[in-house]
C-alpha cells in the first residue's frame, strides 16, 4: 500500500467524500440471505456456501459503494465457512478496496509476542511478500494489555489503523467494562482505561494535530459512556456498532461525535444489509434486496446528520 | 461428537492416560521450520507454505501422540495463510482427534450475539449440519462479558470446553488484568474477576463434584497470581502457557495445580515443535527433529512430575 496519510486521516476523508459516517457491517448470516440466494445460502457444502456468500458482496458492494465510504465485514461469519469462506473474505477486501472503500475487519483478536504478529501481518499485510487480507484497519481485544498491540501499532505509520474494544452495549459489559478503578480521572471505569491506552498508542505517530490513528469501539446503545469519553479523548476516532438492529437511534450514537460532528463513524449490518426484510421495503420484493440496502444506508445517513444538526453540528452535503 | 464425559473429566482423563500434564502447542513459525521443510516453508506461495505446515503437523503428531494427551494449535499461525492454512489447521484437527488427543484452539475469540454463535459452531461443531473446525475446547476473551461467552456454554453438555483468559504473564497485562477493584474477595484484580465468571459458567453444568468443563488461562511465569487464583477456585481447570521459550521453568507452574498433582495443564510451543534448534538436540541432526520434539516433551513431563512431587503431590506413573 502507498500512502502518505494516516489511518485517521483516511477514515474522515472517506466520510467527507461520501457525505455520511454510515459504515455497512457484511455479517452474512446466510438464513437471513434473500430469495435469489437462498437455495445457495442453504447448502450444507461449504463451497456452495461460500459463493453465495461472494455474491451478497459483490451485489452489496455494487450497491452502496457511492454511498457510503468505509465497510466492515464480520470475520467470523466467514470464517465459520472455513476455508472458502476466507477465500469469499479475501475477495471481498480486495474488490472494496480497489473501489476506494476502506475496509475495517472486526476481528476482535488479541494474542501477545509472535502470535500477535502473525495476527497483524496477516490482516494489515506485512513486509515479508507473503499475501494478507490486508485491510485498512480491525478491531482488537485490549484484555492482554500494550504488547498486544504493538505488532499493530508498528503498522500505524504505513496509514493502516486499529480500535480498542473500550465500551460495548451489551448489558453484560458492565462485568469487566464498567468495574470501577483509581486512576487519574479519580474513580473511573475500566473502559476509560482502556481508550487512555488507545490514545497513548496513537500519541506515538505525529499526526499535526489532526485525528489519531488509533480508535476506540463504543456500543452506539451507550450514549452515556461515549459522552465521557468523547469529552475525554477529543482526537480519538470512534467506531459506533449497533444501530439499527441493535436498536439503538441517531439520537443515541450523537454523543460519539464532535461539535462539529465529526469523529465517530456508525456500523449498521443486519439493518442494512438485510433491509429488505423491512416492511418499508417490501415493495421493491427480495429480487430488488441491494436497493432496499442502498436506501437504508441513505435513510440512515440522513437520520444521523440530522440529529447531529438538532445538537448543533455545522450542516455537511450529502452525496446523493 | 459422542460423548457422556464432561470436558473437565475428559481432560483429566487425557493427562491420566498418558501420564503427563504436557501441551504441545503448534506454532508453526515459518522461520523456524527444520532443514527437511525450511524450503517449503519460506516460499511466498501460500500453498506451498501450507503444504510444509501439514507435513510439520503430521509428523508431530506421529512423534508425541503417544507421550502427550492434548495438542493446542494456535490460530494465528495458520490464519496468516489464508484459505490454505485454515485447511491445514482443519486437517490437523480431524487427525489428531481420530488419533485420540484433545485439541484446544488457542483462537482468544470474544464476540456477541450472533457473531459469538458463529464462531461457537465452527470452533466447536453445530448442529446446523455444516462442517466445522470441532475441536474439543478452545480459549476466549473475556472482555464483552457474559453473553460472549454464552454460546460457548452451550456447547458444554456436548463434552466440549472453553478457557478463559484470566493472568497473562506478559508484564503489559497488567494495565487491565491487575486493576483493582471492590468485590466479593476485597479489593481483588480484575483476573479474579475474570475466574469468578469462569467459576459461575461452569456450576451451571452438574459435574458431579468433578472438574468444571470451564477454566482459565494463567501464565506460566504468574505463579503468585496462579497460586491466589487455585486457592479461590478449586476446581476450575487451568491452562498455563508459556513453559520452556517464555522463560517459566516446572517450579513455577507448580502453583497451579492441586495439592494431589492435578488440575493444570502446561503448554510448551516453540521449546517442543523447534527443540532441535537446542544444544542438547543437536546430535539428532534437523532430519530427526521430530525426535527432539519428542524426548523435550518427556523432559518437560519429568520436570513438571518432578517439581510437583518435591511439593508433596503423590507420585504418578508416566507413560514411557
Amino acid at each position: 500500500m502507498v500512502t502518505d496519510a494516516l489511518f485517521g486521516e483516511r477514515l474522515e476523508a472517506a466520510v467527507e467524500r461520501c457525505g455520511s459516517p454510515v459504515v455497512v457491517g457484511i455479517d452474512p448470516h446466510l438464513h437471513l440471505f434473500p430469495a435469489p440466494l437462498r437455495h445457495l445460502a442453504s447448502s450444507l457444502n461449504r463451497d456452495v456456501a461460500a459463493a453465495a456468500v461472494q455474491r451478497l458482496c459483490d451485489e452489496i458492494l455494487e450497491a452502496v459503494g457511492d454511498v457510503v465510504g468505509v465497510i466492515k465485514p464480520q470475520v467470523a461469519f466467514f470464517e465459520r465457512l472455513g476455508p472458502p469462506g476466507w477465500a469469499a473474505l479475501e475477495r471481498l477486501v480486495r474488490r472494496a478496496r480497489n473501489e476506494g472503500l476502506l475496509v475495517i475487519a472486526d476481528a476482535k483478536r488479541g494474542d501477545i509476542g509472535s502470535t500477535a504478529e502473525a495476527y497483524a501481518d496477516y490482516f494489515l499485510g506485512a513486509g515479508d511478500g507473503l499475501p494478507g487480507l490486508d485491510v485498512d484497519a480491525l478491531t482488537l481485544s485490549p484484555y492482554l494489555g500494550p504488547e498486544s498491540l504493538e505488532p499493530f501499532a508498528r503498522h500505524l505509520a504505513r496509514g493502516k489503523g486499529f480500535f480498542l474494544l473500550a465500551k460495548t452495549s451489551n448489558p453484560g459489559s458492565e462485568r469487566l467494562q464498567e468495574l470501577r478503578v483509581e486512576g487519574p480521572w479519580g474513580n473511573a471505569p475500566v473502559y476509560m482505561r482502556v481508550a487512555a491506552l488507545a490514545a497513548e498508542l496513537g500519541s506515538r505517530i505525529e499526526t499535526g494535530g489532526g485525528r489519531s490513528p488509533v480508535g476506540i469501539v463504543v456500543g452506539a446503545a451507550a450514549a452515556c459512556q461515549a459522552r465521557a469519553l468523547r469529552e475525554a479523548f477529543p482526537s480519538l476516532p470512534f467506531l459506533v456498532p449497533g444501530y439499527g438492529a441493535q436498536k439503538a437511534t441517531a439520537e443515541d450514537v450523537v454523543a460519539a461525535f464532535d461539535l462539529d460532528g465529526r469523529g465517530a463513524v456508525v456500523n449498521a449490518s443486519r439493518s442494512i444489509l438485510f433491509a429488505y426484510r423491512h416492511e418499508r421495503y417490501r415493495d421493491l420484493g427480495e429480487g430488488r434486496w441491494a436497493e432496499a440496502s442502498r436506501r437504508e444506508c441513505c435513510a440512515m445517513r440522513d437520520a444521523i446528520l440530522a440529529a447531529l444538526q438538532k445538537k448543533g453540528a455545522p450542516a455537511r452535503g450529502s452525496a446523493t
